[in-house]
């Protein structure tokens, strides 16, 4: 019922999603009556594997997340939320309001055993291949041990995801050991003397987008940051090119005959294949899209969800944290 | 005699800033052996207005700030400061350790009453033209105090460079006045009580990108981040045009076709315009370059410390400070 477009557009996503994965199955939360119009014309072949949940309330995006715990009892997020908690659903997907889906999330799911705070993980194009940013905004700042989990659980994460010994690199304003917070400097001195992890060292904001690590460990307010000056930057970028290629009528030949070049930019440059964040640490299951997606964007947050949700990541998360855990402990 | 190439390629760049200005006079502090093999085949208009100011020692890039308090007391850096305390020099522009910069700057030329602590502000390309970000690294971290002295800091620099009201905004990872850490909230509260700026709110990193503020507030741990990321996305950015625009023979042909796109990006999207950063709340002009700038990029620099040095930034500074800060304390 959220985000910036609500189920105008994640209704049609859905369709896509249905339509792409024949094993899914999803459960729409929300007001009946505005999902039913919705789905009056939902393929027919599509119809059985998907259903509606009512919920009578929305989480709006300036609710106060606190608040979200004692009120709005059956907004959607809560509700869909619950329904993960009842395994009745796998996975929940929401567009909304970031901080009320973390809260609803530790309320209703709980958080793992062994985490102090759960982070929100998302990848970012690098130059060969996706990189791994966490925590992007659930915490605002983070203690050197909570920058210890989210360690752990992002190598995890990538770990089950198929990638072998992930590299982790905390996030930095430089890489001599003397540079940095305290905190900063006190969860490297914790990574390498834990050897748990393959902990790289400190890493720039630059060289994160070279590859130089697989997950990249900050707080939270930090990584919103970096996250959303990527978005700053390529949006500035794309639509410099855009005018300069377009400013004389030579160039726009030139740009119909390229085309292949600018539809292939389009595409690599899409924001909208990097949405899905994973909320880690959390006992279930579940995946905040960005909350202005648009369709596609919506359709990758959704397929996100349904492949981890294949591997079971939280159940795998808690076992793997659990042992990891008992070793960095005596470790250190 | 630092920074990534040192004096071979700060010498030519000298070379030309004296060309393009010609009333400037530029002094290289540093090992005269080695600049004056460098400067061998100075043309012979240009010899008249360049010195040598001889220092024995080089502060290296990994020196701890701190030990250079107290080592290395013939270190070019601290030289070429104290020509600008001893009014021998209207700046000092240096690419070496930034660190070691600041502290020795504090050190020789004092930080201006009222400040705590100084900062380091640099301008960045956005859609409508440069917007200005500090603190970019001097300090990890930024009691909200701090943050307003670097807002005031940040809007009178602008405002003496031409700006009229320059609107100033505290970087956050949400607009809504319940977001961010405590630190950035008691600082809106602050600037909004104070009234003495044209403080227009919080400002995420994107909407910096957008031009939603001239001057952008934050701790040194992000800014230097937000500043990173920035060169990190633009150089992904461009080596994926680059390469995608090569790929074929055909869109070779049609690159070169259209070789004034491809000259006017690279002008627009090279860092070298937005070389050299100055280090505010310090009694005296210095201006840092990035370690790693090139011949241009050191060139804007050092036109950048020209261009303030004209303005006599930092009494002016000290003076609208004094008043500034008397009203803004009575405001609170």
């Amino acid at each position: 019922m959220s985000g910036d477009h609500g189920p105008r557009i994640i209704v049609p996503a859905c369709f896509s999603a249905l339509r792409r994965n024949p094993f899914l199955q999803i459960i729409l939360v929300g007001d009946p009556a505005q999902l039913s119009l919705l789905l009056a014309n939902t393929p027919s072949e599509l119809s059985s594997r998907l259903s509606i949940h009512p919920a009578s309330e929305v989480v709006l995006m300036d609710d106060p997340p606190a608040q979200m715990l004692r009120g709005k009892l059956d907004s959607s997020m809560r509700v869909a939320l619950q329904l993960v908690h009842d395994h009745q659903a796998d996975a929940c997907v929401s567009a909304g309001n970031t901080g009320a889906l973390m809260a609803l999330a530790r309320h209703v799911l709980k958080v793992i055993p062994g985490i102090d705070r759960p982070a929100i993980m998302t990848s970012l194009p690098a130059r060969s291949g996706p990189v791994h940013l966490l925590d992007l905004g659930a915490n605002v700042d983070a203690t050197a041990d909570q920058l210890v989990q989210f360690a752990l659980m992002g190598s995890l994460a990538l770990e089950l995801d198929g990638v072998a010994q992930p590299r982790v690199a905390l996030l930095n304003i430089g890489i001599e050991s003397i540079k940095g917070s305290q905190q900063v400097r006190l969860a490297a001195s914790c990574l390498e003397q834990a050897g748990t992890l393959n902990y790289t060292g400190y890493i720039e904001a630059d060289a994160v987008f070279r590859n130089e690590a697989d997950v990249v460990v900050c707080d939270g307010f930090t990584g919103n940051v970096l996250l959303k000056t990527t978005e700053g930057v390529a949006r500035l970028m794309a639509t410099q090119l855009r005018e300069e290629a377009g400013r004389t009528l030579w160039r726009k030949v030139l740009a119909v005959l390229n085309r292949g070049l600018w539809r292939e930019l389009g595409r690599r440059w899409s924001p909208d294949r990097y949405n899905g964040a994973a909320l880690l640490g959390i006992n279930g299951l579940v995946i905040k899209s960005h909350g202005g997606a648009g369709e596609r964007a919506f359709l990758a947050a959704l397929e996100t969800a349904a492949r981890m949700s294949l591997e079971d990541l939280p159940a795998r998360l808690a076992q793997r944290l659990d042992a990891l855990d008992g070793t960095h402990k005596a470790a250190r």
